[in-house]
């Protein structure tokens, strides 16, 4: 029996959400590893063995999914959102390249998914229509000043910026400097959209001026969308507002 | 007749790369609208009619779906890879402020996508595995001297970059620029990879250090990923390399 490895991206929440080949991946494995709230989305079902785990154990499962697929078994890793983005691709590899040599031998694939950041941006409009940058808020695993280094240049170079993991019990403070920092470099009216569990039942989306934003709004299941200086709201009487950014920057 | 509009990424290329709401939303339409080569991936079926037309008439089409939204159709404009990304998704927005306010009552919808930068990383493996950016090197909308700054700042911030639209036969020059530019940015080891047609039939994916790339390695069917300083290549005996940013940055 000849293994493999398919590392999968489930998107935001929303089962529609899936695309169709991560969808047969998961009808054709024999295991799946993750993230306990993720591992829960995939159905049951005769033939499936479900690993769940605990976060903050990334290595550990990523080199038992890479064990059980050298052993022959079809094994897909299952990440929220997209794989590549702040989510288990880059651990099982550092695991991958820490390993024996075996586990280069394996047939692995990543598999795209809809990241939180495209579906809060949709949600809301187009946030993120024109450049921006995607930043870990999480200094788990960098230093706190690359971070404000981080901010620093993306505002300089007007992004729009997508904000993951911004707050979480083991770091509530850190959210709020970031915040301190960014208005001290934005205007007031610059507009922040704070996307919390996108594309679930209990969606919420609440799009502010960042004068007016504070740390509780965001926690782990939020990201945090801070516009361009050329990021723009459109009201629309008994709609909700559309938030975009346009294609264009003047010369 | 109550007309919608829905503005929705197909992905890629590979249809096996839509979401399920995406499929779903084109079985319900009356009218697709988009680039040509976009239109042409909609299956043709009795009671649905295909507007195709030529790029760069982005607002001209926007307001075209925006018309016949308003007259009760039920509208979905495609759009490659996600609409909220260098997309149609904007352009939609911009004709909508500048419109009637008949426009403004219109249901609404973004349907995100997997945008090529994703399924380019993954299929290298995890190029944008931690902190990045996604740049239009197209100056059609914003000076040039606007990218070079982006370029800088991107550099500087060590994030992996995603380059949108490197070159065209309208703009043959300014890829080799941005590539000068950052030839004299980074070391000469940073790693690029050169994504053309992405999960399509012609896919081909080159891996190689900045100092060795070339502008015609680009066309406007590339995306081109410049790893960060932490994105490192595996070698496997027998099968491609992985290529991949790990998720720390030391202290």
């Amino acid at each position: 029996m000849s293994g493999w490895l398919v590392i999968a991206g489930l998107g935001p929440g929303d089962p529609r959400l899936w695309t169709a080949e991560v969808a047969e991946a998961l009808t054709e494995a024999t295991d799946v590893v993750g993230y306990t709230p993720y591992v829960a989305r995939v159905a049951d079902r005769a033939g499936l063995t479900k690993h769940a785990s605990d976060n903050r154990v990334e290595i550990e499962r990523a080199t038992h999914a890479l064990r059980m697929a050298s052993e022959g078994q079809r094994v897909v890793v299952v990440s929220s959102g997209d794989p590549g983005v702040f989510a288990m691709a880059a651990a099982v590899f550092e695991a991958l390249e820490a390993g024996p040599d075996t586990f280069r031998d394996l047939e692995i694939k990543v598999l795209p998914g809809i990241t939180a950041m495209l579906a809060a941006s949709a949600a809301a409009g187009a946030i993120l229509g024109h450049d921006f940058c995607a930043i870990n808020l999480s200094d788990n695993l960098k230093p706190w000043e690359v971070i404000e280094k981080r901010l620093r240049l993306a505002v300089d170079a007007d992004f729009a910026c997508a904000f993951y993991n911004p707050r979480s019990k083991a770091r509530p403070e850190g959210f709020g400097r970031a915040l301190e920092l960014l208005k001290a470099l934005c205007e007031p009216e610059r507009l922040v959209t704070f996307a919390r569990a996108v594309a679930t039942p209990e969606e919420t989306l609440i799009t502010l001026p960042l004068a007016e934003a504070t740390p509780d709004m965001a926690d782990m299941r939020t990201v945090v969308l801070l516009g361009s200086s050329r990021t723009r709201r459109i009201e629309r009487p008994g709609r909700s507002p559309i938030v975009y950014t346009p294609r264009w920057v003047p010369v």
